[in-house]
């Protein structure tokens, strides 16, 4: 096989993602550092809707999200609410930092078994309006989580 | 005052930092899964001629750093190597993973004075071939640490 159909299908970062415990607070010290206004922080949509998996399981877990666009990446801040996740586990064993970078992918399912053939497992899934994700344990490998996203 | 001048020059991410145990084993990782070639590490210039500064004292530390370029981002992983340094101190207090986000900036004397005014003190800094960097401390504010790129 070709490298094309063994490796990931992108390698464009267009996201680094943050943990944080004050959303807020830690949006108002990014805008004051970049000269901008402070962005609205928004909710992760309810399981019901969202599909979210976590370690296979379904959970409650949602996040605030807050974005700052940095050139084509953009800075997403993440401040964990209720219910187990990758980000509150990242938040308990880590603390706030950087969780992960993200890749706009096509093929969810086909790329999240390329990656759990290398040995990276998949963490968390869910889906927002008009795409999917998916958070990949690259720790071992990458030192990094990876979070794959997929619009319609 | 306004914006412009309170605030840093630049708001585009021009790199990732990783910070990592074994730069020829995690280079691999990523070259496998983006399916292109493995990159050749190189060593930072020694103090001698990079005028290394880590909290205001000379220091021996040097780093292997190895490149990956995804999109207008770099993704720089990072091997320190003896001395006391950032990189060598997030290493032994948080292990591997993501150590900075990189901006290109004009006048590194100011934009690192107007930083320290923000609560975000230096940390490191040295010279490279055409240029400076500086490691900022924003993990109070900002939960990571911010390089700052000046190239001539």
């Amino acid at each position: 096989m070709s490298n094309s159909v063994e490796a990931l299908g992108s390698s464009v970062i267009v996201q680094v993602g943050l943990i944080v415990r004050d959303i807020e607070k830690t949006a108002k010290a990014y805008a004051d550092l970049f000269g901008v206004d402070v962005p609205q922080w928004s909710l992760t949509d309810p399981e019901e809707k969202a599909h979210t998996r976590y370690r296979g399981q379904p959970t409650e877990a949602r996040a605030k999200l807050a974005f700052f666009r940095l050139g084509s990446v953009s800075l997403e801040l993440i401040e964990p609410v209720g219910g187990p996740s990758t980000w509150q586990e990242f938040l308990d064993t880590n603390g706030e930092g950087v969780h992960h970078i993200a890749f706009h992918i096509k093929g969810m399912d086909e790329q999240v078994a390329l990656l759990a053939g290398k040995g990276m497992p998949l963490v968390q899934r869910g889906e927002y309006t008009g795409g999917r994700y998916a958070y990949i344990d690259g720790s071992a490998e990458l030192k990094l989580i990876l979070e794959l996203l997929e619009n319609d």
